[in-house]
């Protein structure tokens, strides 16, 4: 088939950036739908009603968390990116499905936690399935500098501490589901749980190679 | 750990503000979903059933004035932002979510309004979700004024004036559930309704320093 | 409460044309949601379960057709507006809320088309829930002229006549719910259909105030 | 009705754009919701539960595959665009409602695999639905042309490979439900999947009139 020129499909990354966005709003908002109105029978208590919900609310926030961080963080990559390409899209559109589909096995884990015939099994499906959008990740930054698709101007050194983070976050979350398994879950969504909430913490800041910074600190790479 | 460099992570605030519209856009939208066709027996009343469903109306009503409220005030409060950090994007996350949560308590708080057993502690939940995220907006507001993201120009008097306006509506927000609970509910959901329809007045113009006044009173702050 | 200063709150329009879009994007997507799964027992027929949805069918079909003119028309409108304030911005959401609801009438009329007890109610609902959003498009219009939104080099002879467009619309919008229940509800429900339908004809060209067209036939009212 | 005068409602891509891609991120989003979540009674098997429910796997994966690739090629063919009117939105509001239902036909084709009654209907529909918005993207890319919407600098031998190439892929999808009905639903399927799956290959590289070509790779046919 010979060499794809991937130049002939590169564009700013204005428009992949706002379907991310977009998407990844969806993705947050969407597990609203899920909350069901407490049911009272006649004479019942709402109180009670409103707190036997309890794995919704948790449920709810685990996913708010995980896609909200998910958003922050491609917001900050989203400003070191010059520009993208058609491997570099297909790659996003398979990273929003998985991110996308985490909300579905948070609300079993939750609500398996005192399950002991079924929490390995919930707490197995629901690390692997926060593990697969991490892994993506990886493989989105490698071919993105494979392709030459971020900023020049930033510093070989730089990179290579984002990509060893990456790598990182990836080996662990792809861990995590083996320890649920094998080990103990507890263990297994401990891991998990430190691996996701890392990125609670600012983005690196970015450096560039001497003489190339931006004159000014809010230029991003894809304007003009 | 040291210091954060928050300035690592500053990005205009174009693409939060795209993102918050489009969360608060499927937020104001969603409730549509739990609008339930009416059902009617053979030989039924249509007419019956269209009515019998009047708590979705007005769900559904107060669900859309007050993310509708939410977006108007975020729409005017980006005119006065310069950049974004990740601090402020974690806010935002949050208050977004708690935004995306209102129409949730909307339901049962109208489906009991007459049901002496449970509307205290409806109207209690419903005020309290209700003061969650104007509590949040202080807090990000705050927040961004102690990490200079506003626009530098704007006179301090303006910025004391309008923290005054957002503490006093989290501090009135945050008091209406405790007077659900404790002195009556239908008190406590006037200081809620009183607080929330404040915000139908326009927002306060803009007032800059001496000489600082920007050229063309539509640009604005994170324009170039 | 003394002069509203509704300078004070205005902005470009990009904004608020993406909060639109987005709203708008939603409630056409939503329906899908409604789309059943056709069910067919062990032996059953799904061809037959196929043909069983058709009010399915039509229903997402008439509200891809009323939302989408929708769009289509305020994408056209966005092209003649200078500015956004915060009054505009109020009726944008109640006409937005109203639209999104536009798809909830519109199963129960298919549904009740032979059902000679219930059917003048159906249209007659469903005629009076599309003219919503048609009579709060032209009040948000009469506001947009007495506030001066709007691009200052049109032609005040095009303004009267789009103005005139609009009313006609509001007008024969409102009047068919009331033929529908007062006449023949298959005589209101063509007057609604007809209101419709001739938004699918393009708009009217823009025309301007001798010597003040702009340069570029694509330039836009809120281009810098 | 006199000539229409379509210039009067063109307008720049970037709105449209948006709009398309709001639209797509839902309808890429919405199969999340038919996620049901697996149902274990007491003492039950939470994988065999999670197991049981491949179909909706598999369905959300193909939905996801079939916008995914909607969205990649609509964001190639948004570079080569100059502008749009009132026909080209009409027509892609009818590309937008038919790739939002794309989803609506997958599960009951996989639910219906091996069910030999059926699996001729499913496949047929599926089929079908899958070839409409591909035969409306022709028809919608032939109206661009003739009315002159692309960027003027493109060879006109490069739009006569993009026409072959979305006639070839209208004709082999329409022709796909024929084969499913009349001669081998496997063989039908197979026609759609090769007609879909091409699209992972990158676009043909836009090749400019002589002396015309963009003086920067990443400019496109909508700025300035």
């Amino acid at each position: 088939m010979g060499k794809i020129d991937n130049a002939s499909n590169e564009r700013k990354t204005n428009r992949l950036e706002a379907f991310s966005d977009a998407v990844l709003a969806i993705a947050i908002t969407l597990p609203v739908v899920e909350l069901q109105s407490p049911t009272v029978k006649a004479g019942g208590n709402l109180a009670a009603a409103y707190a036997a919900l309890w794995p919704e609310y948790v449920s709810y926030a685990l996913s708010c968390i995980v896609i909200g961080l998910y958003w922050v963080h491609s917001h900050f990559s989203g400003k070191i990116f010059k520009k993208t390409n058609h491997g570099f899209n297909l790659l996003t559109m398979l990273f929003l499905a998985l991110v996308s589909i985490t909300p579905f096995p948070t609300r079993p884990f939750i609500e398996h936690l005192s399950d002991t015939a079924n929490n390995r099994v919930a707490a197995t499906v629901y690390s692997a399935l926060l593990a697969a959008p991490a892994m993506v990740w990886f493989v989105r930054w490698q071919y993105a500098i494979s392709q030459e698709l971020l900023d020049p101007h930033l510093a070989a050194s730089y990179l290579r501490r984002l990509t060893l983070k990456y790598a990182f976050t990836a080996v662990a979350a792809a861990a995590a589901p083996v320890i649920c398994w094998f080990v103990d879950w507890r263990l297994g969504i401990g891991l998990t749980a430190i691996t996701i909430l890392r990125y609670l913490m600012p983005p690196m800041t970015p450096q560039f190679k001497p003489g190339e910074e931006p004159a000014d600190e809010l230029q991003e790479a894809d304007d003009e």
